[in-house]
């Protein structure tokens, strides 16, 4: 076993607390890595609070695990000490079922092993996450990180910059496409530069006059603020895909409204209530309201390297473990540029 | 002009009576047939009883149109006196648009121009339906019946035939693929026919334990009843396609739950109030919902060509002019195997 020390949540809602538990021992296939940084995702936030039902105590959260490897198990081949490596939203899955096969781990017949908060496959073990200095984890649901990277920024690619990357990629943006990303915050500005770096035409939707700037130094070519509905009325059919990764109440229908024809608006996060969908916002146009959740790991290491020939990573905020409590206060009121992410050598 | 006698509602939800009005003279494009058959489309009773909004009045139904060339245009090439012709539920559209140019004129960045029930591209003409027994049509707006075919069961493959094969196609349904049809009824009748004739593995969703040996016979390979949403949870992640012909509210969501990873669920019609569409049930498996309407004027021709190649006609009951008040009342109480067709000659 190995010794580990993390920030935990020790109830619903509490502050975190420093709090040492144990790694399993490193199995045949494992890889036990020393974490260098780990990104915040809204998701934790939800997940503390159980705003997404109720959840395992003490928790530690964190799925944007960026670190080196300090040893590997017995039949490791895929990494060697050393090696800069990434975890995401997963750990595990049955590896059996179709999905899996088929490089959709996040979409398992049996459900994925979350990072964190659930339990682990042997059915006791409770997953504990990035927020924490070591990490253990099955070679198969890591990725490679190329030392050309920088640690920090590249954490949370491993949950923002795969959610993004993946419909992208699924709907086929690229040259000739117009694509509209709904939110500038750590979900949308990987969206941005991916969309850009594929060669989409990138339009940035927000509610926030002040992001103009920031969303075209990133690669957008338009920026519509959006403090009306009838502000999307000149927009009419103007774009094959838009990524919604916006989680406050929006009327998605004046959104359905801007798909051209066969257009696809793909929702990435989850949001406390159901949209209500006019059919007739569907029907006319063929348009497609669609969902996508992260990425397999085959996409993920594809984003990774892509990330890298493009010079791609999160723009970050580094904070100390002291700071976490604070930083998820920001994150709730959208005040970080765009992902904060910790240092775990300060935990 | 052309004499025409039609079947009216003079004011909303007013019963039929007969009514004496003309067409416009023959153009050089244009075709004037005799109507022999003429469907009842529930979207005739939403728009006779204002359902969808403000009516034209009188109104004179009726886009489900199959007759015989009287006449033609001196510039006409696609049609010849005597040829069996159709004319489904838009008449015209702006020709200019790239929906237009792509052959889906029903998406017309200007609108289509509907059968009946709106004012024709003059801005003055309101339009007239095919509860009549002469029609005019641009040639462009027409497609050919082949004598083969019966037309009392052709007269609805104009509007609910192509409804169904139009999605079927754009989805590729075909062999391997595993299609659900909700609800068997004037249109999901047609979409089990389709399906089968297609070669994808076809179930009927209904809630009526009664229409099993029908959906059999038709084609289905399987008939799943549906009493209580529970009765859908064997059939988690089953079907790549499904196509909703069912106005009635329903919890969509249960129905997300029965597509397969990357499966499509497609509204085919307009119900009053919106789904409720949950984030998670999008998300998890990449699935899409997404809306279909009717089909091009050319691929209403494949649908054609495509049913008398494989015997496939709608199930109808022909009745006469002083029938359609009744008939109202059946369709709106599904009771009909499967779609009311008017012998226009009794009228």
């Amino acid at each position: 076993m190995t010794k580990v020390r993390g920030l935990a949540a020790l109830s619903k809602g509490a502050p975190f607390t420093r709090f040492d538990f144990e790694r399993r021992e490193l199995g045949e296939h494992d890889v036990l890595l020393d974490i260098v940084f780990a990104g915040i995702c809204h998701s934790d936030i939800h997940q503390i609070r159980e705003e997404w039902g109720p959840a395992l105590f003490p928790m530690v959260p964190g799925h944007e695990i960026a670190g080196i490897v300090r040893e590997i198990g017995s039949s490791v081949t895929k990494f060697s000490v050393g090696d800069h490596i990434g975890v995401g939203v997963f750990i595990d899955s049955c590896r059996q079922c179709q999905p899996c096969k088929d490089g959709l781990e996040q979409y398992c017949d049996q459900g994925m092993t979350g990072t964190y908060n659930t339990l682990e496959r042997d059915g006791k073990t409770v997953a504990m996450g990035g927020y924490s200095n070591v990490f253990v984890v099955n070679e198969n649901y890591a990725v490679t990180i190329p030392k050309s990277m920088p640690l920090d920024g590249v954490a949370p690619l491993l949950c923002a910059g795969i959610t993004l990357y993946s419909p992208l990629k699924h709907w086929k943006a690229g040259k000739g496409t117009r694509v509209a990303v709904m939110g500038l915050g750590g979900l949308g500005h990987m969206g941005v530069k991916f969309a850009h770096a594929l060669g989409a035409h990138v339009t940035v939707i927000s509610h926030s006059p002040g992001k103009r700037d920031a969303a075209l130094a990133m690669g957008a070519d338009e920026f519509i603020c959006v403090k009306d509905p009838k502000d999307l009325k000149p927009f009419a059919r103007s774009f094959d895909l838009i990524l919604n990764t916006v989680s406050a109440q929006i009327d998605i229908n004046d959104y359905l409204a801007t798909l051209s024809i066969d257009g696809t608006l793909v929702v990435i996060g989850l949001p406390g209530a159901p949209y209500p969908v006019h059919a007739g916002s569907l029907l006319d146009g063929r348009k497609s309201l669609a969902g996508s959740m992260i990425g397999g790991i085959a996409q993920t290491q594809e984003m990774i390297n892509f990330s890298a020939e493009h010079g791609i990573v999160s723009d970050v905020e580094v904070i100390a473990a002291d700071y976490v409590d604070k930083a998820y206060e920001r994150t709730v009121a959208s005040d970080v540029k765009y992902r904060f992410v910790i240092d775990v050598s300060t935990i």
